[in-house]
């Protein structure tokens, strides 16, 4: 049989599964998540045999949640569903990874190459012998689609899937038949590591631009730099870290870039944002006469609503893909390259200081006798207590407007999905990002999210448990979807939500006596005595704290973008 | 400005979105599921003006399965959700849907048309520009996709999706812009309801074919009725009745036409699925030399594993689109006006007995002196608990198979996802279907689902606390994946679920004093003593029963099944 011929002929033969969860621990994934499902189970019993931890979600779509947490800890991660059911339930998930450019490799279990063949009437199927509807609905969410269905052909296949997810940043689709699974490729081709680096722009290209930059930024008399998520996304932090140090320009975040900048660095000056920017940020960078802007994103809820004033004439824009001064656009030149290349050249620059944001509570909240927590209050006060290098994830809604007002420690790594914006996510994605960070020895991954979105993904906390992962949850009981409220249908029954026993759910859940800490804080003082409990803050356990705010309280820069939603929503 | 004209020219002028509610509200839904999301919200306002109700679920795969569950007891239903987010986390409740043809609209709350048409950087994009993307991915998935951009043709689009769904019993889907909510249409087209027949066969061609099948009816010495799901789907159930009562024939279900017949029926026969079939059906079945087989869905898991063994020469097959007499075909006679006739001109027939089903448990059970609870045991005896009309769903593992050994007493409804085969189907479905089981009048709808799936949709408790449903959930406690387990990975960690105290979860989901109540079964004795217990039967709370089984335990069609698949993967 010519099959046997091909397995004789391999130097090292390997399972199909084998290579391709070998590939995946060589490139830094150490755990595994998803759920079982029958198309995919002869393919997890490698996952052990390969160094690597199951995860075991409790729904598909909470465990693609997790990957793009676990990713944008870790840098890639992994999902195993099965074919139909469980792939489709992480669309969403997947679909959220594309639009924010998280990589991650999804692989689905397929029925076999023989029953793909001839067509036939299988379970999780639409029962029209059709096996390709599934991976085309993948296809324009995903940046790569390898379906192994041919063992001549797995390893390559493998290999240029894993490469397009890091190099791209995006998710990709791998299938993998139930007959494939222990078919043999080649082992040998394991020893030579993926070439994941990115393409160097062309030299004399990138020297050509370099010296424009460098031109304009000389000659500018009040330039800054602005962050934002690509810069995060396709891994050009430490170029951009060198140029805030060695420039000392005034730097500011997009909302998408908070987290990208060490925020304790005495140049560091807010959120941008246009009208709904940190005190003082809008002025300074709107008066800038030059605009070093990296990896933006310029999507309505990452600018407040499309409130920025900056006109291109004073734009340079930096991106993974191309470079852009001013409307001169150079196709090719990726950031990365550009970015070193300007730190090292930067020579005299005119500097005029920016603001310097503060954790120091707005004054009317001092003066404020009211006991209740508001969002004006305890951002910034999240801030004093936050520690250098703690995950911090936020929740579309309040969180992730709120989180604007907080300064971060050195280190902080903020996660939130501000384009994309499904709510649920923040639940699932802290799942993803506390085990990435026990796997790296990171101490703290902190959940801020809402009553109305934790319902949608709830059950994730019994994955931490079963985990081991203690991370620190807030939600905020709020009675329902504050942000819509804010767009339409103030006191609609529609914008309420069931009301939980919020702190019932880890015991629930199956925590163990001591697995996990419940707490409930209703006002500021408690919310102070909290952050001061050694109990709590020095505690191995998951704690899980009711944050009591009112339903109508939001923070400004969500008022704002709101505001701009409904009347474009009307238009 | 053109369209004041327009709108001066309509008799009734009405909102796109009244229109839209008011055409779900005549064709029998009386409430909506779904989510808010800032792209619907001014929809969902004329929800209740329209005298419907909003159910307002927990998240939008929850809402799509509890559409799907009211649809099968009311004939249709409706979903709203938001763009991008909201309708990808319910792509495979739809895609289960279009499979098993159950007819759900699904209105999709979209963007402004002048967003989409400027291609704005809004979030729940892809960040592309592309509006088009996610519409495109449920193309596969619907029977119909009606794109409301223009308010001149949105009533003829919104008529012409809902008539697709409930004709052809499969998905659609509508997007409904945020500016086009208010747009006006013609309500005089209101006063006309929908047409919603199914087109007459051409009357020669349907005498032509009941001809034919008459003769060899007559002729048979042995004949049968085998039914199966699309007699429920294709709304064929009275022609199907009138022929089973008239003819006196044997008549069996295949499992995915549990509930299609009255199994209380003297002729009824048992379930036939190949080597799964109940005591003496398969015999009587495969000795028949004439198979009156109406609206099979041949698939895996509807014949424990593709063993049927009735030939095509002693079949005739009734289905929504054709009639296939042996071999010979007849492309567009629908069964509805066929089953008719023939039941009119039945003439004298060769009627041989066949087996009888009871309830009776089967005597290992009786003599065995174990306490544990067994699949073996339990299924029967719910047969003697069960009453008529009760909505009895199962989810796919042990109890959608093991329900094959349970004779229903008089017009239960059945409700499974055999040919999808989602687990965490069962609950959300439970929500809908008792919901619309309220609406109806209907007493009883009970569920059966196992520990792992129930983990995956758990939160929908709340959405039926939250609108006061009262069903019975029993949840099958035994450890895991158990149908995983006899597929592959027997003792495998990743079959394995992490222990909930799950009984506490009716409290944790906010159900107020008296609105709950909680059993834990061990034992056969507890089983009958609830059964018998007052409190339980007759409450009017919702009733949560943990429901413990052996994790190694599965009815026997299961295990047959899981056999064949575990061979076919391998394959």
């Amino acid at each position: 049989m010519a099959l046997d011929i091909r397995t004789q002929a391999l130097k090292k033969p390997v399972d199909v599964a084998e290579y391709l969860f070998t590939r995946l621990r060589q490139v830094g994934i150490e755990s595994i998540h998803g759920l079982p499902g029958d198309y995919n189970l002869a393919a997890l019993d490698y996952i052990p045999k390969a160094g690597l931890r199951w995860v075991g979600n409790c729904n598909e779509l909470n465990a693609g949640y997790a990957a793009d947490g676990y990713a944008r800890v870790k840098g890639i991660s992994a999902i195993v569903t099965t074919f139909g059911v469980g792939e489709l339930s992480c669309v969403n998930a997947m679909a959220g990874a594309y639009s924010e450019y998280v990589p991650i490799v999804h692989i689905v279990g397929y029925p076999s190459t023989a029953a793909q063949k001839d067509g036939i009437l299988l379970h999780h199927t639409l029962g029209n012998g059709d096996y390709n509807v599934f991976s085309n609905i993948s296809k324009g969410i995903s940046c790569a689609t390898s379906l192994l269905n041919d063992p001549f052909e797995a390893a390559t296949l493998i290999d240029h899937a894993i490469q397009e997810c890091w190099v791209k940043s995006r998710p990709v689709y791998i299938s993998l038949p139930s007959d494939m699974v222990q078919k043999k490729v080649e082992g040998a081709r394991l020893d030579t590591p993926l070439h994941l680096e990115f393409a160097a722009n062309e030299t004399e290209k990138e020297d050509y631009v370099v010296d424009v930059v460098l031109k304009y930024l000389q000659a500018a008399k009040n330039p800054i730099i602005l962050v934002d998520a690509c810069a995060i996304r396709h891994r050009a932090l430490k170029e951009t870290h060198d140029l805030i140090v060695t420039s000392g320009l005034p730097t500011f975040v997009a909302p998408m870039g908070k987290g990208a900048v060490d925020e304790s660095l005495p140049n560091y000056g807010g959120v941008y944002a246009g009208d709904g920017s940190n005190t003082g940020v809008r002025e300074r960078v709107e008066s800038s006469d030059l605009v070093l802007s990296i990896g933006a994103i310029k999507s309505d809820f990452n600018t407040a609503g499309f409130t920025y004033h900056i006109s291109q004439l004073n734009t340079i824009d930096f991106h993974s893909s191309y470079t852009r001064v001013r409307y001169s656009e150079y196709p090719g030149v990726r950031m990365n390259g550009v970015l070193a290349k300007v730190t090292a050249k930067l020579g005299k620059l005119s500097i005029e200081k920016g603001p310097t944001p503060t954790n120091e509570i707005p004054e009317e909240e001092i003066l404020s006798g009211e006991p209740t927590i508001t969002q004006a209050w305890f951002w910034p006060r999240l801030g004093q207590w936050l520690k250098p290098k703690d995950i911090v994830i936020t929740e579309t809604g309040t969180a992730n407007f709120g989180i604007w007002e907080t300064r971060f420690p050195e280190g902080v790594n903020a996660i939130s999905q501000v384009l994309w914006g499904s709510i649920g996510y923040a639940t699932g994605s802290c799942q993803g990002a506390a085990l990435a960070a026990k796997e790296l020895g990171i101490e703290r991954t902190i959940l801020f999210t809402g009553d109305g979105s934790f319902q949608l993904t709830a059950q994730e906390v019994s994955t931490m448990l079963r985990n081991n992962l203690n991370p620190i949850i807030f939600v905020i009981c709020n009675g329902g979807y504050t942000i819509e409220r804010y767009i339409h249908g103030w006191t609609d029954a529609y914008n309420d939500v069931q009301e939980w026993d919020y702190k019932s759910l880890p015991k629930a859940f199956g925590a163990k006596p001591g697995q996990a800490q419940t707490y409930r804080v209703e006002t500021k003082q408690e919310v102070e005595m909290l952050f001061l409990d050694k109990n709590f803050v020095e505690s191995k356990a998951l704690r899980f704290v009711e944050l009591v705010m009112s339903w109508d309280d939001a923070p400004k820069a969500l008022k704002l973008t709101a505001e701009a939603a409904a009347k474009r929503n009307a238009e």
